[in-house]
């Protein structure tokens, strides 16, 4: 597994061919192996492989070709919804309407994704997650019928590569990790966790391509913006409470 | 790894031999090896071993036992902290003072802490996740000196476990697979769906334990109240503005 955890790549590229039913069975069961708060299983996850709704998805996943070329597609979500129906025909009054219930329920979507995520890459599968998903949250709930309490987290597309991509730079360890408690960047520090990713002939290639002179503003200007930002936020907020998580007090 | 996978269970008691920095350094190297959004590495992990700050952590992680029997407590946090300095002292001007922001670099800490708790595990190591990290996380805060922009998400605590638990049961594939697109929930699917879980020796223990008619009382009157969700949500909304993500429109 070590093995699988540092030969990771996200794959973009997939043949055609099937996942086999025991596969994408063991794939899922794996998914439901992580730990989830209170073993109350709060997510569901949508295994899409017909082309007509993939199609759909697709188009909502800012038409990425992977998403059609891949066979099986994931949508993760956050649901109290099963729990919640349990709940009032156990004669137990739920009360998940809320946004920390609707984090919670992210947290257990997200970590059962990592599963099947490295189960897939265990079986030679190739994977991908669309961060796409939180931006077009309402669109997938129309295509994949989602109801009340349930919200698309993250998407994972699956399938064999038809690419063998290099694996991607990381920051240094002592980039992301604390010792103890944080310690803050002080310019210098900035400096030296991003001296080795602003100095990869991919990040040049990036800089020609884009136009820019920094490395990040590739991503505050082309890639991340502010004004996307700011518009995919309202939306996913709106989303979410349309969902039926209140951000507000409640009164009743 | 799969095996891995299928041999997940939290543990609760550990030994307090520690973790060689060998095997600490390569679980979080493998943590940042998880899929991380446009390679921007939104999240921080802080590793705390200190005594006296453990004990703060077990105060705040309502005095669970193991946060202070297991050496090692790591804390997953949403980071755009450190991505919004690098923009800034590279000419870019970032816009990731948003909900969305929040949510993404979210789920990168939470990818990453999966990585990190399978990566554990094939080592012999035990972890259980703590869900009390968003409830309290303005405390967190305090004590780890998170600065704006950094908010904790999940805590794993990490050890040599001295307890060998049961596997827990999980509700079966088709409780939480849907094909295609969502099914929803008929009162009969409710009721096949958690037959096997409500039959458990677990569950009639839960019940007479907790003097309840059903085993989702026990959740929605003892374990995950509504008035204890609502205050927590409450106070994780706050904690998240005041960590600098808008959840409103900007004005600048």
């Amino acid at each position: 597994m070590i093995k699988t955890i540092f030969n990771h790549r996200s794959i973009r590229k997939y043949r055609s061919e099937p996942i086999p039913d025991r596969i994408l069975n063991e794939i899922l069961s794996a998914g439901t192996r992580a730990s989830t708060t209170g073993n109350m299983q709060v997510y569901s996850i949508v295994v899409t492989m017909d082309e007509t709704l993939r199609k759909r998805l697709w188009e909502v996943h800012f038409k990425q070709d992977m998403v059609l070329q891949a066979p099986v597609v994931m949508t993760f979500c956050a649901d109290f919804n099963r729990f919640s129906k349990w709940c009032r025909q156990r004669e137990a009054n739920p009360g998940y309407n809320n946004f920390l219930s609707f984090f919670t329920a992210s947290i257990d979507a997200l970590l059962a994704a990592q599963n099947v995520a490295l189960a897939a890459e265990e079986h030679g599968l190739g994977i991908c997650y669309l961060g796409t998903t939180t931006y077009m949250a309402e669109k997938i709930i129309e295509i994949l019928h989602l109801p009340e309490l349930v919200v698309p987290v993250t998407t994972l597309v699956i399938g064999y590569p038809d690419e063998t991509p290099d694996l991607t730079d990381r920051l240094p360890l002592e980039g992301v990790v604390h010792d103890e408690v944080y310690k803050d960047y002080k310019p210098e520090d900035i400096d030296r966790i991003y001296q080795e990713k602003e100095a990869l002939p991919l990040t040049k290639e990036l800089l020609k391509e884009n136009k820019k002179e920094t490395l990040a503003q590739v991503f505050t200007d082309n890639r991340y913006t502010k004004k996307d930002n700011t518009c995919f936020s309202k939306a996913f907020l709106k989303t979410i409470e349309q969902q039926g998580f209140r951000m507000e007090d409640e009164e009743g």
